[in-house]
């Protein structure tokens, strides 16, 4: 690719749940750069963060920030990326953009690197999918290859994260009122988050379909290139704080047998960036605990799906069980990864 | 029926969180009864519990602890339910078991009295499903009745009452610890519960399938009498203490158009123990707060599936989230309601 070896670098939303994982990224990977801006809001500016011994004070967003730097990463919410995204691209850099702005925007690719990384090109913003949808696809794509996927239902076990740093908070300190006898009072959220599970804190659109749902159907559409596959999803939170946990029915294009389900499992374990913890006999599966702060997807609950049975011996039908740091993989992970392929 | 107008009732496992439950309902529901007599292991024997205004104290089960009883309830696991059920039917009483001993063995009916209350009679033990079954049942067979169901694909998200009044306690203890600092130690369950989703903690077979996932395919087969529909389940532990939601992907006979879901709508909003919350503009869904410590199983996110649709109007599938208060419908109520029809 045609970004210098040591690129100067801009993080837009420097103190936000995501922009703090990029900045524990860039050092853990000893991402190789020259310089980097971290840039906030007016409120957040002056701020003095840290990337590994290196420290970086916080500058306010402004139509110049972009001035010099070669990639910039924006995750700072949606209007943020429309306004500025555009301007930081005109001042040279390569966008890798956190928002949902430019995903389905025809102009700009949507990439998870495991899977459409020659996707990935220089001067343009590169679209990072939304956190559900790349947990998703990491752990069925393999599967895809191997006995192709007609149809996928999925039900989502979303953490506070995907709602920012603020809803962590929300659900650490609702939860200590709920345990003193005090009443839960929500802020970021609509619903009572503490000891609660509640449909996914998005709008619902003519279909019912909330868009989270609607994104995650979308997004494997444009990242599979297959307008044809057929996938519903209902999307919930649960009160867990960083990791996302998805329950997953497919629907495949060849029946499998136990020994093709061996052949999965062999595969997934051998896959970048997977995890296989499928142990039936101590039941031991992904769980958020296990991935939490963990750059893999972790797979497991593989079985043939008994209502899918064609035969005594074939299913149409595979069940899964999946679960992926939502802040890593499902987004600075994911990012820093397209950077690594830039430089 | 033939048990008289004002029987004579005992419980086992008085002390349990089912127990306790069947107190208040009995109270709370005005329910007729002569004499009450409260079983629990040596261990909690000598207690004193109360029902409404009356206190009564807890004696150690034996095999005399069923003389003069007309109805008896169990809620003190398989264990003691396959040993003492026996003997309490012999000694003339009716037995409602909470726990799972009896419920696929073909001499005793499987009764949810909305479903299938032609089933209850007197002299006999009958069974009270899993609460996922039940919570899953109540929902869907409204469905059924309009438009037939072929397949049925749920995720649960289950809360810790379903193993007990020590899992609802470790849970807050956990939770509490966790938010001090602490490490999380699990007893109760294999896995850490606070802001933790796990697969549920029941062995696996050699399916792949946990035993509470094949509860809910047998008990719907013979609760429904049909052996021929398709389910598949995969059941999940969440951080809540005391209501169980799931996720609901139904494939029907006839296909349905937005107007059928109309009628879905209104028939489901007329069932009785059921109550439709499908407020799409202010994304108010059932949730385990909104259910906990009600009778009636919640509905919503009802909407056509995009991933069945078999032209632009009418889709082969159904989705839908439900919630149930778990110790209730899924437990204590199901056993009472039972226990009405019997006098």
């Amino acid at each position: 690719m045609t970004e210098p070896a040591t690129p100067n670098i801009a993080i837009v939303g420097a103190t936000g749940a995501v922009g703090q994982e990029l900045l524990t990224l860039l050092h853990e990977r000893s991402f190789p750069f020259d310089a980097l801006r971290l840039i906030t809001s007016a409120r957040s500016k002056g701020k003095t963060l840290h990337c590994g011994d290196a420290s970086c004070m916080t500058q306010e967003l402004t139509t110049d920030s972009f001035e010099g730097i070669d990639i910039a990463f924006f995750s700072a919410g949606g209007e943020i990326s429309t306004q500025y995204a555009p301007i930081a691209l005109q001042s040279g850099a390569t966008v890798i953009d956190n928002s949902s702005a430019f995903r389905m925007d025809d102009r700009f690719p949507l990439v998870v690197p495991e899977i459409n990384s020659d996707a990935i090109q220089p001067n343009t913003i590169i679209a990072n999918p939304n956190c559900s949808t790349i947990i998703l696809l990491m752990a069925i794509t393999p599967i895809r290859t191997m006995y192709g996927i007609n149809r996928i239902c999925v039900s989502t076990y979303q953490a506070a994260s995907g709602a920012g740093a603020a809803a962590m908070r929300e659900l650490e300190n609702q939860t200590k009122d709920v345990l003193a006898g005090l009443p839960a009072e929500p802020h970021v959220f609509d619903q009572v988050c503490a000891f609660n599970v509640f449909s996914h804190n998005t709008p619902i659109g003519a279909d019912g379909y909330n868009t989270e749902e609607t994104k995650m159907v979308q997004e494997t559409h444009k990242i599979w290139d297959d307008h044809d596959i057929a996938i519903t999803a209902t999307c919930i939170r649960v009160p867990v704080l960083r990791a996302h946990c998805e329950s997953v029915n497919l629907t495949l294009d060849t029946p499998i047998s136990e020994d093709d389900l061996a052949n999965i499992r062999n595969s997934l374990h051998q896959s970048p960036g997977l995890r296989l913890l499928d142990n039936r006999e101590h039941n031991l599966f992904p769980t958020p605990e296990t991935v939490s702060g963990v750059d893999e997807v972790y797979i497991g609950r593989l079985r043939l799906d008994q209502s899918q049975m064609i035969d005594n011996t074939h299913s149409q039908g595979l069940e899964l069980f999946i679960a992926g740091d939502q802040i890593r993989k499902g987004a600075a992970l994911n990012a820093i990864q397209i950077a690594e392929h830039l430089t």
